[in-house]
């Protein structure tokens, strides 16, 4: 058990699997669990990890907020964890999550990564799903 | 048209998609077009987006080598852009590519994020591919 698992933790994660935060922020990429779709991409800190692993739910560090951020507080969509993956440097990580609510996007898309480029052009590939003015106000990354 | 893309590029890129290069490097993420599975995250500086676009090939900038990186160089195990996505404040790219050679990670799988925490422990879930000693040597982000 690493020194930041305690016993009632959601995950209890063994010795090593860990990032490393010792160059500062950590890229934490969430994709939904179950379609595969990758829906954003946040910043954690050693206590958002902390405190995602004891909780279950995502925590990320909000750089243009100076503060730990718990992804849902306000809007209610939070991101349930159901595993948790480490990049062979240990340096990345990958939340498979349940996204509570459909949109884990501030501007009420199902993802953030919603404008797409082919060799045809670009294209929307994420619809708003709500108003983001009716549903919340300052919760953003 | 943006001003890095040029006719015969494999991308055209519209006015305003481009990541916000201002604060240094943007993370890119690789995902499997197919399958959905996110194989590894890498950086972009403005010259690899530009490579990136032109050639229809990922291109990152490596961190620990400090310089540009057509992934696949040296293995052959290139990337081949299907789709280009840019998250909702231009800070993040999404790469959706067919991964040549099956393998993206230097470590022979097919994944870097091979290592998976659920509660119920930790598994590796990407077996190893091939030995990459006798893949290449030195191609490492």
């Amino acid at each position: 058990m690493s020194e930041n698992s305690r016993p009632g933790a959601a995950f209890i994660a063994p010795e090593g699997f860990r990032p490393d935060f010792s160059k500062g922020l950590v890229p934490c990429i969430a994709q939904d669990a179950d379609s595969g779709e990758v829906l954003m991409l946040a910043y954690l800190n050693a206590q958002a990890w902390d405190l995602s692993l004891e909780s279950g739910e995502a925590h990320y560090w909000s750089r243009s907020r100076k503060c730990l951020w718990h992804k849902g507080e306000k809007s209610g969509n939070v991101q349930k964890l159901r595993a948790i993956r480490l990049d062979c440097d240990s340096d990345t990580v990958l939340f498979l999550i349940e996204q509570i609510g459909d949109a884990a996007c501030h501007t009420g898309r199902r993802s953030c990564f919603y404008r797409e480029l082919t060799r045809h052009g670009l294209e929307i590939c994420a619809p708003q799903l709500f108003d983001p003015n009716k549903v919340y106000s300052g919760e953003k990354k």
